[in-house]
C-alpha cells in the first residue's frame, strides 16, 4: 500500500487538496482530504506537488520495423523513459506486413511488448482490404481488447490505403464499436513531390518539408472527415500539425460530426527552420511526418487545444539513431522518419501551455490523459484520480526546472529534439500500478511489469464519447 | 444527515456507482461505492437513478421591473419552480435604474431575493459609464461577491450601452478579475426596424422576429468579440440563438480568445413558426429577445454544444402573464419580452440532447451545472459531486416521462412554452443544502431558505478558466 | 454581307446602340451607331433586340461512347440545336480509350465532328500517365490547337485518374501553356457508395444522388485545388454543383490562386426531388453526375455567379433516349449518365438570372460566352462584338416567352428536363460565320458548316487570364 | 480633332490594335484599326503604347477642411497632378458641417471645384439625420447629379453616424436609386483606444496604428454589411485595408449581397513599419486612416483584387504639408490624417500588379477606371474606349521606368510616400476632353477646364450593377 499525502489532486474537472491511498492490487483505494496511513503503508509526501493521473501517450512506435530499420527504443526502454517523464500508459501500433494478417501481427506485437515496463495497448493498422481483414477486425474487437484501427493516407506503395479501403474499414470499425484513426497526408502528392524534388537534385533534409507541405495534410484531413461523415463514423486524426487540418476538424465538429484531433508537443514548439540546419545530421534528426511547420501553424494548434477542438496530445515517439538516420544521407526520402519525445511530452506541455496561461492544470490533465482515456474507452480506469481506478499517478512539481539533454534522458536514442531547453514543471515521482517507479531521478522501471490493457468496444450503434 | 444510496454518480468527467452522504451543514461528506448509513441518518434510495449536481441557471430575471411591469415569478416562486425541475442555484441580474448606482441596485436586489427558496447570486448590469460606476465595480467585486458584469447592446434608449462604455466596463472588469457578459443584439438596428415595421402597419407578434433578425445578433456578437479582443478581456455571450453568433464564438476561440457562449433550451427546440400563431396571445407569449429562429439555427446551436464551443445552458426565465402580455396587443414593441423555463430546462435538454445521442450524461452535467460553476468561479462548491461541495443534488430518472403543462407546473405564470410536450428524463428528488426539497411531485420549498452565493474574483491578470 | 440594324449591342463590358456589319468572310466588319448598308448587303432588323456574342458551351458530349452506348445527339444535331438556342460554339471532349493514345483519339474526334453545323473545339482527357501521354500533350498543344486537358476524379476503374497522374498531367499542361480542367467527385467514394447501396437493395434512380452526395464533390474540389496549388497550375472545375465546391473555389481565389468554376443551368433550377418521381423513366432521365441537389446549393451557385467566383456556364449536354436510359432499369449504376440542355441554356439563364435581377445583360454575356472565350483563349475572336471578331451573334429578344418541350426542341433526344417551363428571353435570330442560321423558328443549320477552332497555348510561364 | 495612331487599345474586356479619333467636342468619334487622319487633325503616335481609359479616382479630398487645417492640394493642383499620372476624373467628397445642410455644402463644394483642371464629381456625406437631410438627398439625386452618399463609422464626435442614422440614410439612398458608401472603422473603439494610449503616454505616430487595429475595421465592415443586408441596400466600402474586411465582403457577395470594396495602392505596398521611423515627421507623414498594416493584409488585398472581390482602386488623396503634420507633434491624435497619391496610383498598380503577373492589362483598366465608372453609373461615358465616350485617355508606356520623388511630382505637398521607388509603367500622354494635357513631362493643365460630372440615379428598385 502507498499513501500519497499532502498533495493537490488534479483531474480534468477540478483541483482539490486530497490524499490518495493506493492498494496492493494497484488500484486507488481512497481519495480524501486527510487519510490516515494504514499499518505498514508506505507514505510519500506530496506537499507542494500536484497529484495527477499518469500520462497516456496514444501514439508511439516502439521497436517498429520501418524504412529498412527498426526504431531504437524498444517496449522496455521506451516505456521506462515514459515513466521517467510521468507517462504510465502508451497505445502503440500493430502494423501488419503488406497483405498480412491483422491477427497474426497483433499476436507478434503482443510478444514484442511483453518486456514493457509500463502499461500498453494497441491500435491495429488496416493497410489493405479483403474478407480476412473484415473477419480479423471482429476478432480483435471481440476477443483482443482492440477498439481502434489505424489508416495511413500517406506512404504510397507501402502502408497507404485508397479511399475505398478506408471507407470499408471505417464502416466495419463503426459496426464493431471501434474507432477509426488516420494519418492524414495525401500519399500520392507526397510521392509525386518526393520524386519531383529528387529529380531536381533536392536531396537534403530541407526538401523533406517541401515534399509534404501543409496543403498535403489539410487536404487529407478534409477528405478523411468527409468520408467519415458519409458513413456516420467517428474519426480520430493523429498528429494534426496544420492550421488547415485544425480548421477542418473544428468545422466538422461544429456541424455535429464526431471528430477528434491529436497534437504532438514538438509541433507546438519546433518550427521548420530546423531543416535548414547546416549540420546534415541535426536536420535529419528532425525528419518526421508530418514535418515541422511555419510558425503560424503553432498558433492554430494552440488555439485548437485551448478551444477544445483538438483533444489529445501524443508523441509519435519513434527513435532512430545516427547510423539509422545516415541511411538517407544521399536521399532525404530514405531518412527514417521519426523523433523521440515520450519522456518530455508532459514537461513541454506544462512549460509552454500551463506556465504561459494558455491552459489550466485541469486542461493539462485533460489533454495528457483524461481525454485520451475517454476517447479510447479506458476511462475511468485510466485518466483520472478516483477510487477504483488504476493507481497510475504522477506527482508533479509545477515550479521545478530541468534542462533537457540526450546525455541525461532515458530514451534509447542519441539525441533529443528539445536539447538544451530549460523546462519548468517535472515529474517528481511516477507511480504505476501503485508502485513508485520514478523517484526524483531514480528510475525503477521493471522489465515486463507493464500489462496489456484491453480496451472494450463502444456501445453500438457506435456511441463515441463527446469530448 | 442524508445518505443517497444505490445511485450512479454523474459528474462532467465520469459516471460511477457511488453513494453520497450529505452532512447537516449542507455539504457532501463522502462519495464512495458503499457507505453505511450513520446513526440517525435519513436514507434515500437512488437505485436506477443518476445522482448529479443540482442545475445552475445563470440567466434568470425574477420579479424584474421591465417594460412597465414586473416579471410574475418572484425569487420565491421562481427558485421553488427551479427546485421542482432539478435546478438548485440561479444567477439573476441586478439592473440599476438609468444613471443609477450599481451598489444601491445590488443592495435592493439583495433584499428582494431574501425570499428565495434556492441559492442565488447576481450579475450586475452596467448601463452607463462614470467614475461612480468605476468605483462601484471595485466594491462589488471586493466586498459583495460579484464577479460578472452584464452589458446590453440592445434596448436602445433604455439599457443599451455604446461601444465606448462597453469597452470601459470590460477593461475595468478584467482589471478587477471579473467577467464581462453581454446581450448581443444591435440595439440601433432593432430600434430602426421596430419603427419601420410599426410605421408599415406591422404591429403583431409576427413582426417581432423581423425586428431582430439573425444578422442583428450575429453582428453584435462579432462586434463584442472584436472589442473584447482589443482589451484582452474574457467575454461571455448570453442566449446565443444564431448560427452567426455560434460561428463567431467558435472562430474566436480557435484564435485563442477566451469567449463563452450560453444557450437557452427554448432556442434549441422551438422555432419562429410560433409567431405565426393565429391566436395573438399564443404568439405574444413567445415574444422574447432574441426571438425564436429558423430551424437551421437549432442545428448550429446543437453543434456548438456538442463541439464544446457553447458551454452553458440557461433559461432567461422571465415570466409575464396574460394581462401583462396584453399590454402589447396594439403594438408588438410593447409586449413584455420574456418566457418561462426554469422548471423544464433540464428535462428538455435530457430529452432532446441525451436521449437522441447528441450528448452523454457527463456532457449534460457539464452544460447544466459544471461549466457554469467553473466559468463563474463557484466550482467545485457547485457543479460537481465531491466531498466538501455543497450538497445540491438532483436524483435524475433518465427513463421516466412526464407531460409538460402550465396546469401542473410550479412557475407563477399562466402558460408554458413546452405545453403538451412529453419529455423523458425528470428530477425524482432534488436536494438543496442537504435537504430533500422536491420529492417526486412533492415540492418542499422553503421561503427564504436560499442563500446568497458570493462568487470570488478570478486571479489577476485575469485568468478565466479554459472551458 | 449582313447588316444588323437597330439593335442594342451587349458585351460583357457594356450595352450600347449600334449596328453591326458582317462581311462575307464571316467576320464583324464594323460596329457603329448608324451604318449604311453597303450595296447588295442583306439587312436584318434588330429593333428591340439585343445583339450579343453567340453562346459558347464549353462542356458538351456529342455522340460520346459512354456506359455501353453512344450519346444520341451527334455533332450535327447537337450543334444545330445549339444554334436554335443562340449557341454558336461548343468545346467538346476527346476521351481516349483506357491506355489509348491521346493523339489518335483527337484525330478520331476530329473526323466525327466534321458534320458539325456550328464551330467546335476540343478538350482532351488524360486518363492515364506514361511517356506517350507526356509527348502527345505537347503535340496537341503545339500542333493541334488544344489548350486544355480534362481529368476525371470520378468513374473509378474507367476514366478516373489517381492524384499522382493528375499532378503529372497538371504540371505538364502548365509547362505547355495549357489549362487543366477537372470533374471533381471522389470516385472511390462513389464506387463504394454505389456498391453499398445496391447491396442494400437500393437500385432505383433515387439511390443515384445518395451515391454522390455533396461531400463527394466538395472533397474532390478541395483536393483538386490543393494539388493545383502545389504545382502553381491554373485549374478549371467543370459542373460545380455544390455550396462546398463553390466555397472552396472562392477561398482559393481569395488566396490568389487561379481557379475557375463552371455551372450548369440545370443545377441552378432543378433540385434533387426529381429523383423521387414515381415514374422510373422520369427519374432516370435526370440521372447525371453530379446529380441534382438540395435547394440551398442553388443559392450558393447563384451567389458564385453573381459574385464572380464562378465564371462560366455550360450544359454537359449528353443525351440518352428512353431505350438507353432503360439499361439501368434494374440497377441505377447502369443508367447512362447525362441530360440534354444545349438548346435551352441561354433562355434558362436569362429567365432565372437576368429577369430576376440577379444578373445584368452584360453579366449574361460574360457567363454565356465572354468569360469562356477568355479562359480558353479564343477571345476576342469569340465572346465579344468587335471589329475583326467572328460574326457569331445572337439577336436576343429579352421579353418574348416560349414554352420548352421535347415536342418542339431540336435536340435529338426524346425528353427535355425543362419540359413545360415558360421561359422569357429567346434567340430571335442566330448568326454563325456571318450567316443567319436560325430565324425565329426556322433552323437553317448546314451539316459540316462548323469549323474546328484552334485554341492557342497561353504565354509561358503560364499566364491564365484573371477572370 | 486628335487622332491617336498605332496604339493598342485596352479596355476592361480586351486589348486590340486600333487607332482612336477624338472629335472637337471631346468625345471619341471612332475606334478602328486604321483610321485616316481627317484634314487638320492633330495626330499623335502611340506606337508601342497602350491606349486606355483615363483613370478615375473615386476617393479624393481636395482642399478639405479637416482637423483644424485644410488639405494642401486644391481642386486645381490636385486634378492637375492626376492628369500627370493618367487620372482624368475624380470623385471627391462634399462634407457638410455638423448638422449642416447637404445641399448648401454641395453648392459650396461646386464653387470650390470650379478651378479643377480635370473632370470631377461628388459623393455627399450624411453625418446626421433629420427631415432636412431626407429632403436634401432627394434634391441632390434628382437635380444635382449625385448618386452616392458617404457615411463615416469613425471620427466619433465629429463625422461619425450611429447605426440608426446609417440605416435611415441607406434606406433613403436605396429608395432614390443611390449608392451608400462607408468608411468602416469603429469610431467608439478608436476613440477609446486613442484616449487609452495617450493616457498611457503613447503620443507618437507609432500609437496611431495601435489606436485603429485591424479588428476595428473588420468589425465595422462586418456591421455595415449586416445593416445593409437588412435593408437590401447596396454598399460600397471605401479604403478596405484588412484581411478581415476583405473576407467579410467576399462572404457577403457569395451570399448574393451587392457589396463593393475599394483599395488604395498605398495599402497594397506600404506596411506598418513606417510608423516606427525614428524621424517623427516621416512617421507622421504616413498617418492616415485606416493606417498601414501588417504585411499579411497586403496579400489579402491583392487576393481580393485578383479574385474580383474588391473592385476599385482609389487614393484617399488628402495632402498635408510639414507644418500641418507638425500640429500633432505632441499628440498623434492631432496629426492631420492623410497621404498624397493621385499622381502615382496608376504607376504603382501597374508596377506591382501587372508587371508581377497578378493582373492583366485588362484587369488594370477594370480597377483603375471601368469598374468605378460602372459602380458609380458613368459608364460608358467614362471608363472605356468606345465611340461616343468622353475622350479621356491615357497613352501608357508599359515598359518605361521613372523614379518617384516629391522634388518632381506635381502634387502640392512636400513629400511623397513612394519617394525613391522606381516604377515601371507610366503615362506618356494624358488626354482630357480630347486634348493632350500631359505630354511626356509637359503638364498642360488648364485651371477651370474640368467639368462637373453628373451621375444619374440607378433604376429603381435599385439595380446596382453586378461587378
Amino acid at each position: 500500500m502507498l499513501l500519497i499525502k499532502g498533495g493537490t489532486v488534479v483531474t480534468a474537472e477540478q483541483s482539490h487538496r486530497a490524499d490518495v491511498l493506493c492498494d496492493d492490487a494497484g488500484h486507488i483505494a481512497r481519495v480524501a482530504p486527510d487519510i490516515e496511513a494504514p499499518a505498514g503503508c508506505e507514505v510519500t509526501d506530496a506537499t507542494g506537488l500536484l497529484v495527477m493521473p499518469g500520462g497516456i501517450d496514444p501514439h508511439t512506435h516502439m521497436e517498429m520495423p520501418f524504412m529498412g530499420t527498426v526504431a531504437s527504443d524498444d517496449f522496455y526502454t521506451g516505456t521506462a523513459a515514459g515513466l521517467a517523464g510521468g507517462t504510465t500508459t502508451i497505445i502503440d501500433f500493430v502494423i501488419p506486413e503488406q497483405g498480412g494478417s491483422l491477427l497474426d501481427a497483433w499476436k507478434e506485437w503482443r510478444v514484442k511488448a511483453e518486456k514493457a515496463a509500463g502499461d500498453y495497448s494497441f491500435h491495429v493498422a488496416v493497410t489493405h482490404w479483403d474478407d480476412k481483414v473484415h473477419a480479423d477486425m471482429e476478432t480483435l474487437v471481440r476477443d483482443c481488447g482492440v477498439n481502434s484501427f489505424k489508416h495511413f493516407m500517406a506512404y504510397k506503395n507501402a502502408l497507404m490505403v485508397d479511399d475505398e479501403t478506408f471507407m470499408h474499414s471505417m464502416r466495419r470499425a463503426a459496426g464493431l464499436g471501434a474507432l477509426s484513426t488516420v494519418h492524414a497526408e495525401n500519399g500520392d502528392a507526397v510521392y509525386y513531390l518526393q520524386r519531383a524534388l529528387t529529380e531536381a537534385g533536392q536531396t537534403g533534409p530541407d526538401a523533406h518539408p517541401r515534399s509534404r507541405p501543409a496543403t498535403v495534410e489539410g487536404e487529407a484531413a478534409q477528405r478523411a472527415i468527409g468520408l467519415a461523415s458519409l458513413l456516420d463514423a467517428p474519426l480520430y486524426i493523429v498528429h494534426v500539425s496544420t492550421e488547415e487540418a485544425t480548421r477542418a476538424i473544428a468545422e466538422a465538429r461544429l456541424r455535429g460530426q464526431t471528430v477528434y484531433g491529436e497534437v504532438l508537443p514538438q509541433h507546438l514548439v519546433i518550427d521548420e527552420s530546423v531543416y535548414l540546419d547546416k549540420d546534415w545530421l541535426n536536420a535529419a534528426r528532425h525528419v518526421m511526418s508530418p514535418p515541422f511547420r511555419e510558425r503560424h501553424h503553432q498558433k492554430a494548434l494552440w488555439g485548437g487545444l485551448t478551444s477544445g477542438q483538438l483533444q489529445t496530445t501524443a508523441t509519435d515517439h519513434c527513435c532512430f539513431c545516427r547510423e539509422q538516420k545516415e541511411n538517407g544521407r544521399q536521399d532525404f526520402t530514405k531518412i527514417p522518419n521519426g523523433t523521440p519525445g515520450i519522456e518530455d511530452r508532459m514537461s513541454v506541455l506544462w512549460h509552454y501551455g500551463v506556465r504561459t496561461g494558455k491552459l489550466t492544470p485541469e486542461n493539462f490533465v485533460a489533454i495528457t490523459s483524461a481525454n485520451t482515456a475517454r476517447i479510447f474507452n479506458i476511462h475511468p480506469r485510466k485518466g483520472t484520480v478516483t477510487e477504483g481506478a488504476d493507481a497510475d499517478l504522477v506527482l508533479w512539481d509545477p515550479d521545478a526546472t530541468r534542462t533537457v539533454s540526450a546525455r541525461t534522458h532515458h530514451q534509447n536514442v542519441d539525441y533529443n529534439i528539445y536539447e538544451g531547453l530549460e523546462l519548468t514543471g517535472l515529474a517528481r515521482k511516477t507511480i504505476s500500478q501503485g508502485r513508485i517507479v520514478w523517484d526524483d531521478g531514480d528510475l525503477r522501471a521493471t522489465r515486463g511489469a507493464g500489462r496489456y490493457i484491453e480496451r472494450p468496444a463502444f456501445p453500438k450503434p457506435l456511441r463515441a464519447p463527446v469530448v
